[in-house]
């Protein structure tokens, strides 16, 4: 019998609401596809533990994880009590970096029953996967201030790209593009604007290109793409980009199809050297935790990408997978369903739901 | 007589097929509201030109301007014989720093008659504008590649960011949300993530907020805020954000009222010791150059946005502006249409029908 050791971590506002709902399903699959969870919670890595000890996580938090297989993360998040860039850099983006995940998966996909804010699209029309750059790019802390507190003031900000970053996340796309039908991947860039690291990234693109003859390359401007995810969604199926305009992405897509509270993410080690994160896409949303109205459902479905990811696409980890994303499916179509799909549900009414059915 | 000395700038691909559109209307405005057009035209700032000179401009081009009052700029970029950042940075980007046009305006609004891709959205939804920093931030070429050519790449890119630039447009937008009704300021930033600039940025929006009691701000990051500009349009008022993060909400803003085609830009130096850039937000499109089906109105506003900048928003330039937009609303509504808005016209039939209105 397969066991998954797995660190639950909660962190702040609906991260708390979302996590016992994942768990819950997670522990459904376990004793109906036949595998052993072996479940450690976590209560740092939150603005609560910050309060307490003046920092987003333990020193030992890496030991505290030895044997870990993965992450389950909720949300981090208390910008009331502690600003956004200290208690993300305490906590989920050390995970990135120091963990190695640099593919940051995030499936984009439209739900029978889910309130689609574009006008005329059907299951079908929405359906691609975002493949962002996770640990450098635009997402750095060097640079600095110059006259800091005069107005003479100048601020630099340096973004660090690598070819090692680049062509590893470009790789997997094209992999990933190419072991799929339409084998078409669009690129997104801003070398019209941002003039030493776009057209280098530019040129790698290429040069990965011609390893790939059957895929189909498309390099588009940010600003560009952002306009086609509204109006041509149906045009796109593998989409990578570097760390920013993958965050960028990956909210308009998932905005496309109804609601933030669906889109799953999985942060990746593809080599398995350390353990991977799965976390929704959304973050701690302050101004509705509290309530029990945060839709569970990105929680879950980052769970099942978990399960998959962890036997490898194979066995019962696929199939619970499977099973839990037909569980989302019929829940979406046929409720209950929480206030950002139209519904009236709580949190944990869905949680079950999807529970009971796997 | 009001003479208004106009420097007409096409460029590229279809900024060719809209300037004549632009300019008809601008003589039907002005034989009507009596004022004289002094207009030259240039073809440098062209990929055409390029391949002829080696460079984008005449050395001399800001002589060659002295005495102009606006710039009228078509679309620049042909990239199957031109590098984006080469051309750009050798036309549009240098303009826009040169001439000290800190200032990118940028309003977003859906007409009745096109084809909104989002659900349910009508007349009045959709109304905003994007202030855009139009002059530094992401927007550089400093930085540079380190071990090149080798697997040990990396490449640093610089973003700069001053408190004189980030002020001057914080204070604009604050004043302009402040002078109209619903006084709602939305900032973008993602201090979360990108750790130097974004959270000074932030502290500078803080500082300006405390002149402006009356301005509700809400900061809100790129990723949530371009999620929202779909789920929530009728949640903003005055956008303001840095150059990059500018650039894509004055893309998407526009893709959900139904096309860029109609999204026009006004590049502003407010103290008018140099001259404005008025030019449409879309680019010069290669994929339907030579088909003359390119919507020419983002281009006709824009010159009605430069009368009213020209005229300081009094007397015949207001009157000006005033009946080229309802004009624009007349075809948008009746017809004729471009495709991007569902119809089968010709660029120059939207151009004439809008002129004959004016
Ligand atoms: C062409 C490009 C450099 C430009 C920009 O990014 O500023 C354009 O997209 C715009 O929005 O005016
Ligand atoms: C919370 C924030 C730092 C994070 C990011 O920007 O990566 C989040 O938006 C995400 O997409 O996972």
């Amino acid at each position: 019998i397969n066991t998954f050791r797995i660190a639950a971590i909660a962190g702040d506002g609906i991260g708390k609401e979302v996590m016992p709902e994942g768990l819950r399903v997670l522990r459904a699959a376990a004793s109906r596809f036949g595998f052993a969870l072996e479940l450690r919670e976590f209560d740092w890595a939150s603005c609560d533990w910050y309060a307490q000890h003046g920092q987003m996580m333990p020193d030992d938090w890496k030991e505290q994880l030895a044997g870990v297989d993965a992450v389950y993360f909720g949300a981090v998040g208390w910008p009331a009590t502690v600003p956004d860039n200290v208690s993300l850099w305490g906590s989920l983006l050390k995970f990135r970096r120091e963990f190695d995940q640099y593919i940051n998966l995030r499936p984009v996909r439209l739900f029978e029953g889910a309130p689609c804010p574009l006008a005329g699209r059907k299951v079908g029309d929405i359906d691609y996967v975002v493949v962002r750059e996770n640990t450098e790019g635009e997402y750095t802390n060097l640079g600095g201030v110059m006259f800091a507190g005069t107005e003479r003031e100048i601020v630099i900000q340096e973004s660090v790209f690598s070819r090692h970053g680049a062509d590893r996340v470009l790789r997997y796309a094209f992999e990933l593009a190419n072991s799929r039908q339409r084998k078409a991947l669009t690129v997104a860039t801003k070398s019209n604007g941002i003039a030493i690291s776009m057209p280098w990234w530019d040129a790698r693109t290429d040069e990965m290109a011609r390893q790939y003859p059957d895929v189909r390359v498309d390099k588009q401007h940010i600003d560009i793409l952002c306009a086609r995810f509204v109006l041509q969604p149906q045009r796109f199926d593998v989409v990578v980009a570097t760390n920013l305009f993958g965050d960028i992405l990956s909210d308009l897509g998932p905005a496309t199809t109804g609601t933030i509270g669906l889109a799953p993410s999985a942060n990746l080690n593809p080599e398995r050297q350390f353990p991977s994160l799965f976390e929704p896409v959304h973050g701690s949303a302050p101004d509705i935790y509290g309530r029990r109205i945060a839709n569970p459902i990105a929680m879950i479905w980052s769970g099942a990408l978990m399960l998959d990811f962890l036997t490898q696409g194979q066995g019962s980890g696929r199939a619970a997978h499977d099973a839990i994303v037909r569980a989302i499916e019929d829940v979406i179509r046929s409720g209950p369903r929480t206030p950002d799909l139209g519904g009236d549900a709580h949190t944990e009414d869905v949680g079950q739901a999807i529970a009971n059915q796997v």
